[in-house]
């Protein structure tokens, strides 16, 4: 029964691929080591603060955003979730997505009863499927968003302190930045790491400016090969780069970034001591929650770029995490 | 090992009392026996459809609301999920909420690890919290809604037909019927059941009117005894009677229903042949889905009883039901 | 999302009517004081010891019991598990037990296909139906049962000591007490606590003699009111009391200790800082484990009271316990 | 959502390489054709019979062996139970092994709480780790063991008839045939389908002879590769032939079969209409039951080829399998 500590993860994640082994590896380099400091952050919003940068959003924001909506098309951003579906963590010891009837109608002649019930159940690791990750879903040094240690504020079922339960209802304005189109590419290579440079040639491309609390979904093609296991899957999936996020969070002032692989960044992570360097940096460091496995091939095809965003996180008490099937409608480009 | 036919879930509903005893039971009487035909029916909407009363929604439907949002503050009627929540089928079998983590920092000194990683599964019946039934849910003889019989679409992991996978986001315009301030009670009595007069003279109160293709939230006030598992409780809940559910759906062509106590309707049944009549009138005779557990409180309390409805279920494929987290934006009135 | 810590356990167990108020509640006493040290004993094995009194098994000691085989009946001590049936801990958050399909032969005309495929999960609290709590289950101030503290070797998936995945099959002399026969009960009266009198009244009155590493088998007679939901339970059942608890182990050297009741000891505590003292007292302070809801009817109307004992625990990696299906087979009394 | 049928289970193999493409494969030959008959028997033991060759057991047969023990030394058949550990069955779609924590001391100073609580859960498929498939696991045509239908006796939380639950505690001779050690090889090729001529020689190497109402465990010698999930693998196991299976059933008479193997029988199938052909011949046409990853490396070095086979599998009710930790006592050879 192994403990889940640094030695055991790292060693799992190493087995797994998810860093590029020691002496191998790019070495992390001054940049990204200026970009991380590998410490949970004090929110600027305060002691009390559980949510980061979502406190970007007031009712201005959201009434904004709504005013400028340009039609009732509604785009569905979520996937199925299903029996055999892929996950990120099968590997870790996540368990996979079962739905189970717990109720049915009856076999042999069904005709000869009234009424015919069925119900179902479903067990699956919080992240299945297009999801959000809250910001008590990674930490650094025992330490999660705003200080808060696994000592206070972790109980067996979960923690006390930015569970996604405390998430609200996300109503934003929305871009997609499609790296895939930009770049002429059914989807990004194995492992590719999207760049600053990357990101802004697809923004001058759409023609499309980042505005201070946008939702930012970052396509690279992946969710063409969606549901095939072997080849959606989080060991080498092209994702951002830790530049690129600290870019988009830091100098463009998004407020919550998505993407249509498993994990958002690239991967594996160059950084031998970390599997996801870009996870804990914007979760931890920055107070900016990620969803992942994002349906944005309709988007993509009709080549809308902003739009009215929105989420509704179920709030499961602590949860690290939460199935989601965001929309988004279209607003007035401006 | 008990087969679940129409025996052992009479005889299960009486047992829990969700059904008044034959003989001391109030008649389900004529005007019941003429609503419900306790067959299922074909849809209007042809031969493929799984989705009923929902394809009333179109872009211009959704546009036409859209446009008239009033402001930006967003009315959350989702309830938290969490372990010792109020169920409404224990009883009958089906599993409690379970959430339990999977990945979390080590204990003892977790300074010493730089990554804390915390992960997390949940297990839960599909009809947990605030939650939509699919049209599936419930049948009559065997048969779904639009004829779709157990034998030609019921596989062991689910349905293949009316399945909330197949569920469209959710975007209309949504009605508050708040009848438990129409009726100056913190909620309504024990089995209480809602007459037409009760949702008119509501509305009358309210300067609400129904239109066609509207989400209808009728609200009994009992979310004022969530989340005491004794009290908040589908054995003897108020809410709708089988004469208010027609008036509705089909004098006033609602699309979708909802409520804030367990079961939409009116419990025990007066009928000790079908332990939820006006369930099975809904989903299977008019093809009208319902939503469970909403938080109406705030709503209330605020008078708003005109908005922009948005709930977005989870496409759990075959599904009976998924947990939504619904939201309301106030509209102009008009 | 509350931390389990002894403030939200004791809260929890009062309110259960687990523990006797304070105030109202039997003082413990001083016998009990000076039988419970409230410490985490240091094992007599040695510091690898993670079975505690099961180390008193030996090739000799099982052989021994073997030879006295005396025909070839054998009796089955373990209940059915099934949905719905009577689980001690759902109050305090624990799963149900779930069982569920996962393959099922089709529906329709099943005669055309050749192979017809079942297949089911289950879901369940490990101490579900008749079970062995392992070492494990109970600590005091942080420390089960050899000084191993939760800092050093408890991870998210469980401990990595005195799991019941350590646990030896267990074969051994075992030792019928029927304390519900020898008072001329159909079962114990609620909350009756067993004291050493009844044992030694019903140990003359069957002729049986205890020995040293002796499976000991309590009977309440409570198994008599199985599966019946709201009278099978923890709350206020009968069982041993502390003092009894000790002579048992301390006096007459039992290696194991079992009871057809769901927790052993009798319930509410009188001790108001400890739900379940006689609990702490044999896995934590004297390395004796326990057996639970065990079926002792068969046993009880046969009069077989000294017989070879069979137990084989599931080997759940870090596991509290396991459901276990044990047997008796009848020895020469001697 | 697929509905299981005869198309999808076949198509479902073949595409995970458990039956050999059609036109490419061993056709099944003539002997097999005589072997299976490919319809579900009436038991010999009568229209109420649930356990097939199980009724072999009588108290006479039990004591008979029990008096024979040689010794006190027990040897544990089981395989422990833990996250990662290999499945047959996760490409079916069932769930893998999962234990997850209910209870857990406080993190922070658990040393300032009293009682320290640990409690877990468990999810798993029934076929998990050492376990016995029950008689309802395969049926043909839709009929299981005894010409039990589904439409019969198939409710929606499993079979009313044939369930684990309806097993009796297994005490009988057992019998290793160590066809790996007769081979010199650490294990068993790829697919290797062991003949009657295998068996016959291992049996004349060990000196040992079968008995009618023998517990018959095969060694492959797989176990040396576990817990590898890549190489303990069903898709391409060595194991019995088909014709090995008859000699020993009706051949010599053995009550019920085990293998170290995921699967007892060699795979892929060489018959392209059915994925296995030895459990369904096993199952559905002789009664006989099966267990699974069986721990044999102990009986094999120690070359103990006769011993009291012990098994006691839970009783979940209407179960297709029960994980079991069986147990192997030395006794007389004679």
């Amino acid at each position: 029964m192994a403990k889940t500590n640094i030695h055991t993860i790292s060693a799992f994640a190493a087995a797994l691929g998810l860093i590029v082994a020691a002496g191998l590896g790019v070495a992390p380099g001054e940049a990204a080591a200026q970009i991380a400091k590998n410490v949970a952050a004090k929110s600027p919003w305060g002691p009390t603060d559980e949510i980061g940068t979502l406190n970007m959003m007031t009712d201005d924001s959201r009434f904004d955003v709504l005013k400028q909506i340009s039609g009732g098309k509604v785009y569905d951003l979520g996937v199925d979730l299903f029996v055999g579906m892929p996950i990120c963590c099968g590997a870790f010891g996540d368990p996979t997505f079962q739905i189970f009837m717990t109720h049915a109608p009856s076999r042999g002649d069904p005709a000869k009863e009234l009424l015919s019930y069925s119900g179902d159940g479903v067990t699956m690791y919080t992240h299945t499927g297009t999801h959000i990750d809250a910001l008590n879903h990674f930490g650094l040094h025992g330490k999660i968003w705003n200080e808060v240690s696994a000592s206070d504020d972790l109980g067996v079922r979960g923690w006390t302190k930015s569970g996604v339960d405390k998430y609200p209802p996300i109503v934003a304005r929305g871009i997609l930045i499609d790296v895939a189109k930009s770049k002429n590419l059914v989807h990004l290579p194995s492992s590719y790491a999207i760049t600053v440079a990357d990101l802004k040639d697809a923004l001058r491309k759409q023609g499309s400016t980042l505005r201070p609390g946008d939702v930012v979904l970052v396509r690279t093609g992946l969710m063409t090969l969606w549901p095939d296991q072997a080849k959606y899957r989080l060991l080498d999936e092209a994702g951002l780069s830790l530049e690129a996020a600290q870019w988009l969070v830091e100098g463009q002032k998004a407020m919550l970034l998505g993407g249509d692989n498993l994990g958002v960044e690239s991967l594996p992570s160059p950084n031998p001591d970390n599997f996801v360097p870009v996870h804990s940096y914007l979760l931890v460091e920055r107070g900016v929650s990620l969803m992942e496995a994002m349906w944005l091939e309709d988007l993509s095809k009709d080549q809308v770029y902003e739009f009215l965003f929105i989420a509704s996180p179920l709030k499961f008490r602590g949860g690290t995490a939460s199935p989601i099937r965001p929309l988004a409608i279209s607003i007035q480009r401006k």
